[in-house]
């Protein structure tokens, strides 16, 4: 596939595109039970199951596993164009503990992109809308993609 | 036991007796390989072997469980005391990817407590000691220890 | 006035009356240029201009200024109810550098409550609407209101 | 003076020649009051007293003053080399509240530098050694530094 071609790409293609191959080498996010929802130009929806092994012994979610799910919205909200970014600094407020047998749904919107940087934030929600956790997360663009 | 036994326990015993009730019930931090190396007042220092279900297609450590292990740490060295603290915010700084094959080390430190807030920072280290990733979060003490 | 009559006050008019009160003892940010703009239910918005004593030699913003102005933006959104809450723990993103001459806009938006607990947003813009950084603030109700 | 002498500066004396060039230029930190105590690779401490116009109407310290003293001392210790660095992302949590007639300490610290990224520890503490809050920056090298 030529260059002219790939640059045809609409934003909305693009961002298929690059989910694709990101999800493809996804091992750690698909091992969680993660699913993609939906994508787009600076956006990500996902889901995941809370699992047995993600608990405590009352059946609580572990904080890092509410992260690790938020963490991977992020990555594919924030490489949705072109190129590769990677997370640098992320902080999470959590609202509500996860529990098992939830299934978590987690929304991630791009901020603002400035230079190399991005800025995304993440809602982790239950299926019923309940916001379980606020996650924000820099992004800063490692390789400029290659045609 | 009796609660004047109880209160007469010196602070290292007081840390080594909490880490032992918040870890037989912590099926989380288990199922992810961590191991406690040492505990005492508001200090845990953790190991965790990086494996293949939580790395991408190149061998590169999915930040969400850098992130689960300093908060395992966080946890442990929050609640060595005779209560129940729980995580309420948390931020991680990237400094170099975990890879396939590292063996995670966190030290886990307070750096204040004043009322029922605390701070924690955790460093988390490959085992040649190069550092990984910055850990910050803040607790809340939810439930004064009853017994 | 009675409690009775207060109980009746609608969002809005407790809103406008929480923040009279608050914005009647800030001396700080009335010393900084600050004025209100709007306020609302867990909204506030504000104007700073930048002023001479606020920037370097190069004309630039001083960063503490930007957080300055988004903490008190901050403060009066997470107290636009019918009690007190303090700021516990805040992160602020820079996107691009205040400059001498701008005219800063804050815009606060509650993201959550829970409990004692609120998060906030805080978007600082030039007049143009361009965004110079992104403030989220952890709040914590301290005082019931009494009356 | 030739870059073959400059060159040859060791890491104390660079340190504070790049301090001293900041400084002379540093117009909002000193029109706050702040001074410079120390200075050393990836190391600044500095001091300011806690006016009137940085305090409401109860006493209290604005918490943008305390974040922006913060905010100078780790810019002072991020730039503690040959290069120009600025701050990206910062987070601060609140021990305690400043107060009218406080002077208060700034103690900043390097966590680590990697590539063009560093991390910064502040300590902002009363001068009886009272820590009232904790300041952690992120900070980007932008200007390699000419001769």
């Amino acid at each position: 596939m030529s260059g002219a071609v790939e640059t045809a790409l609409d934003p909305q293609a693009q961002a298929e595109k690059r989910t694709a191959e990101m999800w493809a080498e996804d091992t750690a996010s698909k091992a969680m039970g993660m699913e993609l929802l939906d994508v787009g130009p600076g956006f990500a929806r996902m889901r995941m199951p809370v699992r047995e092994d993600m608990v405590n012994g009352h059946g609580t979610l572990h904080g890092g596993f509410t992260f690790a799910f938020a963490d991977s919205v992020f990555a594919f909200a924030a490489n949705s164009y072109d190129y590769q970014a990677v997370g640098v600094q992320c902080d999470i407020t959590y609202h509500a503990p996860g529990r098992l047998g939830d299934v978590l749904i987690g929304i991630g919107r791009e901020v603002t992109r400035a230079g190399r940087a991005g800025l995304y934030d993440v809602a982790v929600q239950r299926e019923d809308g309940t916001l379980i956790a606020s996650f924000r997360g820099n992004s800063r663009i490692v390789t400029p993609r290659a045609k």
